[in-house]
């Protein structure tokens, strides 16, 4: 018996079928004695279909500077809110049917205050006060996910994918004892079932590690709701929602590193292709210098990853590599060339088709040696690795692109991840 | 200069195209110097789509008795209401566009408040505070129709076609100088033009004479509405939303008597096909009985509206005849024949195919012959007359509906309805 906050994304609640499906999960955990409340998404599609709605009204009215009446985020959002109030009303509607005490609940009714920023705010208060009641009196709260109010009383939106932490937030917020977020997969992988069909759920892992994973794209959790997650010390369950209720689904855990109980050095491998390689050539061998190549990058609102300076050569110069997101690598070489005085550098290189793979874990840590076994698993296979970058529980590699799947595999299997897995553990 | 709300239906609205064109005729008044508030419907179709949803949904979860848990109008409300979120938010983008100052104003954000009956809500009061200094500053405010929130912070709506109602009610609580009415139609006819090609458009129109047509089938207002107007003196045009800004769109003006102007005894033939007429048979002549066939009526919900008796015969009974809405009939004639003890009458007969023709006219109060020259008229055509109902302005009787067109005709020039209009007057 506890306070659980359920967590169904788009896919989740595609249909009217899917809702039914939803509802009967709901039940279930009903029928065991919690107190849930539900956050849902908009139906699969509706966003999409209300932003095109925006998208095509503009495409013939677009601002033509003396003529705008100012910026239209605040209509886009109230616009966009519309999906998930929909389907928080079918799960009460469905939950109610099935005998079960729901309502819905909008952002604005809880109410989640947001800050300012339209289509992308944060969440700055949840109130508890009207929806805590509720759910100590045995009914579901249904709630609409990715949207919250501001203080001038208008809807604002979380922005795309800002459930998960909607989620998140709203469990911390009723001092739930978990958060699950129910998903596509049925939890977090060691590494891409696609690439490496040995690979194994995790039955738990750290908050820590989770991050990382998250961070290099894994998209199995957004990282704002683990680290939200991680902060407020509570524990996510990442399971499908393809389950038959009933149906044996674990998941994975997300906890705090004393929970995971099991013995390891490496939890996960990742990749993530949304890479490219940027290599200024030549540049002048003195102090700041790599500031203002950072400088350059921020003032164009350009994230630097991974960055690695070059020995220095007998003419005072040295090259230095960094990497950005694929998706900025023009807005990051046309910056770059702006800034090529001020800077100083001889020439520019840069390279699409590199791939960032990783090892994570939070035994790393305590535990010697993974560098050279990850090192020797990679030259095994021919593997060259363009930059390395560490973090306490992370060892990160830029590789070409063509080996991507070789280099998995091998990690994967370096590290025995594929493994028989511990026993399975009972969520809190 | 004045303030004026502009109220857009479905079919206004029904895509981008229409709210674009909306757009234009908003800033045209705009331009013209007046403060303006618009009331919008949902995009056509989409009311529909929403419903159907939770249609679909309960299909196969339909209530059980003991599984049900609870009714579900309350996320009916907040479901339907979604549709006129998105209309008023694109809108409000779409004026932006052209430089107007404009934003959307949501039921709950006004606030609008209603009573607790959930999807069919009556409107308890509106908020001016905030509302009507964003106008005084030259903001445009889009407001989303047809919805407000109750006393416990649910959103309601006001049931099907409310938004006529909200709009009246939004013009009086914001002191508007006129409420108009944008619509498919270029105003209020002297009767059916695709009967009468003739029909022409009345420049004006009293309240009470609005309101009878209204009550009569009329389908250009709804009733509620022009009684709100009617209460609080708050003109209303009635005017086409398919004409160019800037193009000639004069509509009909519903205002006071005093300000109607026009010379005429009878302003509009009006019709309904949705009639039903039934006959008790031998009902016993004594005080009381009519009193109880009109009770059984009410239990039943079924209104009664054209009502009369037969002469008193020899054996102490007499022949009832009224109608009800076709509709109604099956179940008045349930409730009729359960009561057939009770009311004592002998057989029961009924007819579906009648209509119920109206002449409709304020000047009725101060002119005598009316009714003469409306049954000689009919009479020259053959048309035999079942019932005849009147009011201080309305004249209405019963026929075969096989005469339907052929009545509406003769009435139409018996009253020499086809003639010149009056010239154009302005709207205040």
């Amino acid at each position: 018996m506890g306070r659980i906050v359920m967590k169904f994304g788009g896919t989740s609640v595609a249909d009217l079928d899917r809702i039914r499906a939803v509802s009967k999960l709901v039940a279930a955990e009903v029928a065991a004695g919690h107190e849930i409340a539900v956050v849902v998404s908009a139906m699969s599609g509706e966003t999409n279909r209300l932003v095109a709605l925006v998208d095509a009204l503009d495409a013939d009215m677009a601002p033509s500077g003396e003529k705008s009446g100012g910026a239209v985020e605040d209509e886009y959002d109230s616009i966009v809110a519309s999906g998930e109030q929909v389907t928080s009303g079918l799960l009460a509607i469905a939950l109610r049917r099935r005998g079960i005490p729901a309502r819905s609940w909008l952002g604005w009714q809880i109410p989640l205050r947001t800050d300012m920023a339209h289509s992308k705010a944060r969440i700055a208060e949840i109130e508890s006060s009207a929806i805590g009641p509720s759910l100590a009196n045995g009914h579901v709260a249904v709630v609409a996910g990715f949207q919250g109010i501001n203080d001038e009383g208008r809807i604002s939106t979380l922005g795309r994918g800002g459930s998960d932490t909607s989620a998140v937030a709203l469990a911390v917020a009723l001092k739930a004892d978990r958060c699950d977020i129910y998903t596509d997969v049925d939890g977090v992988y060691t590494t891409d079932p696609r690439i490496v069909p040995e690979a194994r759920r995790l039955n738990r892992i750290a908050f820590e590690e989770m991050l990382e994973l998250a961070s290099l794209g894994a998209k199995v959790l957004q990282v704002r709701s683990v680290e939200l997650a991680m902060n407020n010390d509570l524990p996510i369950r990442v399971l499908t929602s393809m389950a038959e209720a009933g149906q044996d689904n674990p998941g994975t855990l997300v906890c705090h590193e004393d929970q995971t109980m099991e013995e390891r050095v490496v939890s996960g491998v990742a990749y993530s292709r949304d890479e490219a390689q940027i290599t200024l050539l030549r540049l002048a061998d003195e102090p700041g210098v790599v500031a203002r190549v950072c400088k350059a990058m921020s003032d164009a609102n350009v994230i630097v990853d991974m960055i690695v300076q070059g020995i220095s050569r007998s003419d005072n110069t040295a090259n230095l590599t960094f990497t950005v997101g694929e998706r900025d690598l023009d807005t990051a070489l046309e910056a770059l060339e702006q800034a090529r005085q001020e800077i100083g550098f001889e020439a520019l290189k840069h390279d699409r088709d590199v791939t960032k793979v990783s090892v994570v874990g939070i035994g790393m840590r305590s535990h010697t040696g993974v560098a050279q076994t990850m090192f020797e698993a990679l030259a095994a296979k021919g593997i060259n690795i363009e930059v390395i970058a560490t973090s306490e529980i992370k060892i990160s590699v830029l590789i070409d692109s063509e080996y991507t799947e070789l280099a998995v595999r091998a990690l994967h299997s370096a590290f025995d991840l594929h493994e028989t897995p511990a026993p399975p553990v009972t969520a809190p």
